[in-house]
């Protein structure tokens, strides 16, 4: 059983993550990052240790969790004092868990599939944790560990979370900047979001009960070219929103064109 | 005072605004609908009188409110029976008021700035009400109308009410659509949508505390070309997604070094 962590980062997905494990009891014995500051500041908040030197990394932790940006981890896992047991599990998304074997004979993966803030603490409980490793034992250990702090724990292999990680881009990123650019929109004209707030809820609540495809509603969907045409032009001072507005605008006609011609 | 109302119009938005005033005590005396069984089947819902010929609507109602596509409102209102001091509102987002102005004398906007569907019914007392009158008298009439539906009451006049309508279409409708992608994307690869929930809740919620453009994540903030260059690879088989996810990762990339650079 998994009882304390180390863990390699200080990032958004980091900090959340030492955060929780800490609510439920598992310790974190030490914090590395790059800036020793960014170290000291999460393991203040989770009473750890902290470096900013991985040849100081502590050893015997029974699990090291490497929380770095993708383009990193492998400079992360060549720079670790050598221990070829020491089970060692990354966070992100689009990194096959092979990238993770030339370095231990015992790792994984632990990939919590939210958008995470550094000052925005978040609920684990519902959390989808898409967990894969190399040993049976040790999807176990992951497994335990992950149920800890959610209900939702799943067996996802690196191809599957690659996906799932696309698709989250679509879902969180992309829309976030759609949110921006609202948010923009509005502030040229000196309107204030907060007007657009219920409808982003509603969005989102929406697909709850509905698939998104029915939920659809909109110019686009109509294929009302009068008003597709009008807001068009009331982006001419921004034009890389603009040609987003006609790609978007294209693919809902197309996938709704397509959903009807699918009906006949 | 407004006691009764004619709704022009069945769809997504007059079903719930017609349920809406109902529940406030408001009569809806007639509904009309091209077709005769949209028409029947939102009358029955309201215990209103029903007709698919508008010389055959009522006179004498406090208020007739235009709610049909947009590109149908002229010739529904070129063909209204007579009646140069008829109260007339329409509902659109993109439609300036004074399009009513060849057809009545007493005209005005009740927008709501939410999407709507026929079968997901909402509670109106947070959605926003944008509301816009040609006659000072008629303004409050309207506005003691949308205060008994919502707390949320604004005078809005067309131009600020299409620069909402523009923003809505972003942070809704394209919204909506990346999570139709979301869910292509899944179903290709046979994985549970579900688990694409937790994230959009929270991306939505995140913004009730933090500004879209401080809320952002991902490969294209960090701008991990890595990540960026093998999702685009993923997304092969769609063509048009794949065009979306450039523009979009390019447009984020650009907005936060826009951002970068201010704060030098």
């Amino acid at each position: 059983m998994i009882e304390n962590v180390v863990i390699i980062g200080a990032g958004n997905l980091a900090t959340q993550l030492a955060l929780a494990l800490t609510g439920k009891g598992i310790q974190v014995k030490q914090v590395f990052s790059r800036t020793l500051e960014a170290a000291c500041e999460l393991a203040g908040k989770v009473n750890a240790q902290f470096t900013n030197n991985l040849s100081a990394l502590m050893p015997g932790s029974d699990l090291y969790i490497v929380s770095v940006k993708d383009s990193a981890i492998q400079e992360v896992m060549m720079n670790l004092p050598a221990d070829k047991n020491r089970l060692v599990v990354h966070t992100a998304g689009s990194i096959p868990m092979e990238a993770l074997s030339r370095f231990t004979n015992n790792y994984g993966v632990f990939y919590p599939l939210q958008s995470f803030s550094k000052y925005r603490n978040v609920d684990f409980s519902g959390i989808p944790i898409c967990i894969e490793a190399h040993h049976a034992a040790t999807l176990l250990q992951l497994q335990q560990l992950a149920e800890r702090l959610s209900s939702s724990v799943h067996l996802v292999n690196s191809q599957e979370r690659k996906t799932l990680h696309l698709a989250a881009v679509f879902v969180n990123n992309f829309v976030n900047h759609f949110y921006t650019i609202g948010y923009e929109i509005l502030q040229d004209k000196k309107l204030n979001f907060d007007l657009l707030k219920p409808l982003i809820q509603e969005t989102a609540d929406k697909i709850e009960s509905m698939s998104p495809l029915n939920a659809q509603t909109g110019p686009a969907r109509r294929n009302d070219l009068g008003v597709i045409s009008d807001q068009l032009n009331m982006l001419q001072d921004h034009p890389e929103f603009q040609k987003i507005y006609s790609f978007v605008s294209q693919s809902i006609y197309h996938i709704h064109q397509k959903q009807n011609n699918d009906l006949l």
